[in-house]
């Protein structure tokens, strides 16, 4: 292991977090807020330390695959650690376990909240928890790459290990100008969704905050009724448009800007992703429908919003799930497994990783009939690789017992059933909202700190796809 | 597809069935309960149909792979479906479909029950009852195969269809005589179980009842607090010992019982199973003691018999765990998806198929240092093989999908989330008694027809290990 390589780039990733900090100072000064020492401080101390890594001598600029994972799984650590400083000092988040998760929650875009009423929050704190929604959606140490390619960190092990899906072959293979390339269509579809909000009616403010939730997939709001605040069916509408957006692989949006929109509508996983949330859609409203006394407009739309927002696992709400019939929240619980595409700023499975357990189920059928057969995986024309077959399903098993864990530390810590296990699916799945204690109308402030301190874990190791951090903590891993 | 061989075959099994309901017959004659009709119903419609399709001609005796997984498949239908007849006919279940729900219970050694009262019920009922879970616990098809030998149908298929587990290799390779040796120990261990009840103080019939529902891992009682009625520690230690006895491989009692106990100890599917119950015991215990205001003893007392009766997937019960809280409840969901160990008469996961995927996951870690290196999945010195392992993995994968294809069902039908998918769990994993409306000290006869239907075909699915029923009812399958 080169740990002073490790050492120079987590000084890195913290001197960038330090200047991430600096539109919000300047929202604290300059917006009739004049308390300016949460960002004072939280730059010093991420700057100090930040500055103090980076000076660390290094041999060489190689990443080796052990060096990708560490810097990947630290990294993340260290901004979650760092980035929580201003929450405590402003008295936002007054514990800073509690800090902690806020921003965990906000880097892996699962939107999770222990502020009961975000109101009252200084609006540049309000930025700063939304900002790390966006810097974390597409991957930070991506966009430290992206930024600086100067450093000539051979990335493909970060890059790896940081962007989120099954199969990484539909990027280019440069990773820097694939970096560059990914957050210009970041950028882009940030600006048309603030755009499209401030069109809609909402101040700049609340369009930029409801951008960074949508885009990134992540679903803080700064109003405590969510996307509900607004009772706007046009804002909404534009909300499930940028929140679907997100929710699919970002290289294929890459290519019908540039006008070839093919390869995005012969997408398996793609189609699969839009099938999952109409199908979805139509049964939950049809059950709002007739359990619920919803009017078929209203259930409908409910439906649409809820089921978008949780697929990608954002995590915006414009109606309290929580209240609805069991068969829709069981629909919900469902797809907080399911996730985004490969590629794309939401959590869970993936629908790609899905759709290839799906082919091997009738693949393992016709062997028991043609023992000798040798059946490969498809999807369209493409076959699949063993491998990849191979790490789709350890995923799923390793993704189903963190599941199982998680739940089981929650129940021993006192929560019910449902809420011990939405919480754990939605945090893990990095969707944010769960069910019972923690449902969309509610917060997990509740929760005792070691039941934050694991659902922060669970975060990060959702986020960073398990393997990575998993790896990391093994014994194997530093031999 | 050899149609002729399939129905003569299940006209074999039908025969049996009917021959298999003179014990009942003749309870009903002589002890003090004078109503044969429903026996001789039950016998007469299983025995014309029998002997129907037993007459129909075939051309050869071969049974390939597709015959193998028809014939497993509809005998176990058939079974039930001619077996719940004299239920109705008796009036101790007066609807059909209810019946039906209860003899495949009972066949699949589920032990889900819909019937409020059984106290009430004539001795020659409650004896074909639980005599169905001891059929079935062995596997119905290998018994036929056992006693007719001279059938000569070469049972590897059927064999391979219907005995539970990953690999199959434990097994000598003649099949006719590896089902009479695995019934011989069966027998051996039924005798010893009724023998050790009877010397405990309960009578002949309480000790056969609850012999068949240890030895077959079922879980039918003639009491409606089950187990807990004889309030005996001496009984309850010898019924958690022949749970677990019940749990483990036959082939490998078949050893121990010749002299050889090295390849029990030597097991490491018996040693992870073992450790899960001393372990699970443990935790509850002390989740029971802290928060349940349990004494010590008793505390173990009921974790000690409620884990082994719910990992065994038997289901008689002492307490009523529906009490408990969270935690050891969801130990309790978690352990239906164990079950036992590969070639016991217990249901669920198998203990074996989870331990080759553990194995997986430092496989998958190794592969992301060392992308090129060949790993091979060791369980002790031998080499599991690919096969197996994508076997299991796939196993793994439709178990869930069941189970979140059931739990919506059922939560559709208007059930609550735990309920439904509690019961979903315990029928799938043929354990019985669930959470919530469906708990140990309930029972399914609140569920709606279309509810109770899905229940009685994921014991199905669940008996037979999800590929067999799953590859008869496909569309590849029957061209």
């Amino acid at each position: 292991m080169h740990i002073q390589l490790v050492l120079k780039t987590l000084g890195l990733v913290l001197l960038f977090e330090a200047a991430a900090m600096v539109p919000s100072l300047f929202i604290s000064l300059f917006c009739q807020e004049s308390d300016a020492t949460p960002f004072i401080t939280g730059m010093a101390a991420a700057g100090a330390v930040g500055f103090g890594l980076y000076l660390v001598p290094i041999k060489n600029k190689n990443v080796g695959y052990r060096e990708g994972f560490a810097i990947a799984t630290f990294s993340w650590l260290l901004l979650a650690l760092f980035g929580a400083i201003p929450f405590t000092v402003a008295g936002a988040v007054p514990s800073y376990i509690d800090a902690v998760f806020e921003t965990m929650s906000g880097f892996t875009t699962t939107g999770a909240s222990v502020i009961p009423n975000v109101e009252i929050l200084p609006k540049s704190i309000l930025f700063w928890r939304s900002l790390t929604h966006w810097l974390g959606g597409m991957g930070i140490i991506v966009l430290t790459l992206a930024l600086i390619p100067s450093l000539n960190i051979a990335g493909m092990q970060l890059f790896k290990a940081e962007v989120p899906g099954p199969t990484k072959n539909k990027v280019l293979p440069r990773i820097a100008q694939t970096s560059r390339q990914l957050y210009k269509v970041y950028v882009i579809i940030t600006l048309a969704q603030i755009l499209a909000l401030k069109l809609a009616g909402l101040s700049w403010f609340d369009s930029l905050i409801h951008t960074f939730g949508s885009v990134a997939t992540g679903g803080f709001s700064n109003y405590n009724a969510s996307v509900g605040h607004f009772q706007s069916i046009t804002v909404e509408a534009i909300i499930i448009f940028f929140m679907i957006l997100s929710g699919m692989n970002f290289a294929l949006h890459y290519n019908w800007m540039r006008g070839d929109c093919k390869p995005l509508w012969q997408d398996y996983e793609t189609r699969l992703f839009l099938i999952i949330i109409a199908l979805s859609t139509a049964v939950i409203s049809l059950n709002l429908f007739l359990t619920a006394d919803s009017s078929p407009g209203k259930a409908i739309r409910d439906a649409a919003f809820t089921v978008s927002s949780i697929i990608t696992t954002t995590g915006f709400a414009t109606v309290d799930f929580e209240q609805w019939p069991s068969f829709s929240k069981f629909v919900l619980l469902l797809l907080m497994f399911v996730g985004g595409c490969a590629g794309s700023t939401g959590g869970g499975l993936k629908v790609g990783r899905l759709f290839i357990l799906m082919k091997t189920f009738s693949r393992q059928l016709m062997r028991l009939i043609h023992p000798k057969a040798v059946i490969p995986v498809r999807v369209g024309r493409d076959v699949v690789t063993q491998e990849v077959v191979e790490s789709a399903h350890t995923f799923f098993t390793l993704y189903m017992l963190l599941f199982a864990l998680g739940t089981a530390i929650l129940t021993g810590l006192g929560l019910d059933l449902i809420s011990a296990a939405s919480a754990t699916a939605a945090n893990l799945g990095n969707v944010g909202p769960g069910l019972g204690l923690v449902g969309p109308m509610s917060n997990y402030s509740s929760l005792p700190d070691l039941g934050k301190v694991v659902l922060t874990f669970l975060m990060l190791v959702g986020r960073l796809e398990i393997y990575t951090v998993l790896l990391v903590f093994s014994v194997k891993f530093w031999r």
